[in-house]
């Protein structure tokens, strides 16, 4: 923290967003600072109106809220708040964005197309945020837009903590290439092997056809699905299925962000999913759930 | 427009954003321009990818999309759609938004309370926008925090047009003071007399007690009251009834934005409304609506 060089943490404040009530009470006890629930006002024609009901000026704001969904309405509120702390005479300005909206909208597909999540980064800055702190935003270079200091966690090792309890013969599999890296991470924590599923989409039916791209025995394993988010839970689904007709014994997934939409619970379920392990990034209830706010904290202590 | 003086009108390219629809086409066409409209995808989780379909480069870009409700996921198109037009190279990016969300939050009411208006302005600039139209935006100091060029269209006067078709014996009544002028118009187009409502509300109990400010005597008049909006129609309600009991023949509104939230359209009808007049700056189908198209055409060649 800024703080630290200029009287300590004392001068920090943790601001808690409407969407921030999950960690904004854990990352001010870890970094021993006041904490403030802002206001919400919501009106019948749909705007909201965001309040910080005490003065935080000369103070490091850590603005804590996430943009589940309704997503463009919890991104609009933080820029409201970032903008009403900035007014208020704040000294810094961290945005704690647990999980980033629009992250996977991360360059211009093809021509035309919005780079939203660049978009979005441009008028987080614009609003006054000094630094943006955000969990596992898809690929690494998702925040390169952003003008001012970026910190990013990669909690899947952290994940792995209550998946290690539970599974005696772990074997951790990636739903498709790009979450190589995590099951390498997460199979590490577990020691044990990883591999992951070569999808192919037919280009003319768009069908996804998928085979073991890496050796690997799944007989009488607990597979361990790893991945940076479950959606709609249809990669999940389809992967447990691969998993069970080579010969796994249970499978399980792990994921940091569980936006859980459309059924998802239920599609994953139906695939033979024994277990859910996710992180508090979005509110969920159906999962085993790891606090990620000494994470984040320390983060914020150590930059 | 900036392509007069370089190459006529023709330069120009009318982007029709997914709340625009209802004033693209006319718009184009007053000012003899090509109209391209936006293509938008959603996705499961809420997200949505704006996509301008064809190349602007080096044109004068006019994105028209208003901000009624879902006003979060309308603005957020917005932001998305100028930051695209910039990076597709537009030479200069117009934004007209007929209906400009959050325009009622146009200051800190009380210490800590967001100005929403003042952020949403300043992350419109940061996107891209040089210049921004809106339709009666609720006070005259509302686009004060946009650093580009503002134009604002006030179409009270036009708004009368069908009200002077239907109505001899004219009276118009502002529900408050708050639109003492827009009556004023109103009745100098109409050739009548006009007059408001003084609202005082109890700061004990909250409750709102009306009465004549201005003389005027309602008997045999056909009353119309003239707003800035409607939202929940409660203000509506009140003066309408406030003028039948003060001997009024009939009462109908007449008011630029038609949000029409919560019930509203009964509670006014119930109140003994017998006509809505309303402009096309956000869609709605129980009411006799005005084409602003030629006028604010107008208002963007005349800059």
């Amino acid at each position: 923290m800024k703080s630290q060089g200029r009287g300590g943490r004392g001068n920090a404040v943790v601001l808690g967003g409407p969407a921030g009530s999950n960690l904004d009470g854990g990352i001010a006890r870890e970094l021993g600072a006041e904490l403030v629930r802002v206001h919400l006002r919501n009106f019948p024609d749909g705007e909201c109106l965001v309040k910080i009901p005490q003065s935080i000026r000369g103070r490091d704001a850590v603005i804590v809220q996430s943009t589940y969904f309704p997503q463009d309405t919890h991104i609009m509120q933080l820029l409201f708040l970032a903008d009403t702390a900035s007014r208020m005479g704040a000294r810094s300005i961290t945005a704690v964005v647990p999980y980033l909206a629009y992250m996977r909208q991360n360059k211009s597909f093809a021509d035309g197309e919005a780079a939203s999540i660049s978009a979005l980064l441009k008028v987080l800055y614009a609003s006054g945020v000094d630094s943006l702190l955000t969990v596992e935003p898809h690929r690494s270079d998702a925040l390169f837009a952003f003008k001012g200091s970026k910190l990013i966690l990669n909690p899947i090792d952290r994940l792995m903590d209550p998946v290690s309890k539970n599974i005696r013969r772990p074997f951790v599999l990636a739903p498709d290439k790009g979450s190589l890296e995590r099951a390498r991470v997460a199979a590490t924590v577990l020691n044990c092997d990883y591999t992951y599923i070569d999808k192919e989409r037919n280009p003319v039916t768009g069908e996804v056809s998928m085979r073991d791209a890496a050796s690997g025995n799944f007989e009488d394993k607990e597979i361990v699905v790893v991945d940076d988010m479950i959606s709609t839970g249809g990669t999940i689904a389809l992967a447990s299925r691969f998993a069970y007709s080579h010969g796994a014994a249970d499978v399980s997934v792990a994921a940091v962000h569980l936006l859980m939409c459309n059924s998802a619970y239920n599609r994953i379920r139906h695939a033979g999913v024994s277990r859910i392990y996710g992180t508090n990034t979005i509110p969920y209830e159906n999962a085993v759930m790891v606090d990620l706010s000494k994470e984040i904290s320390e983060l914020l202590e150590w930059r």
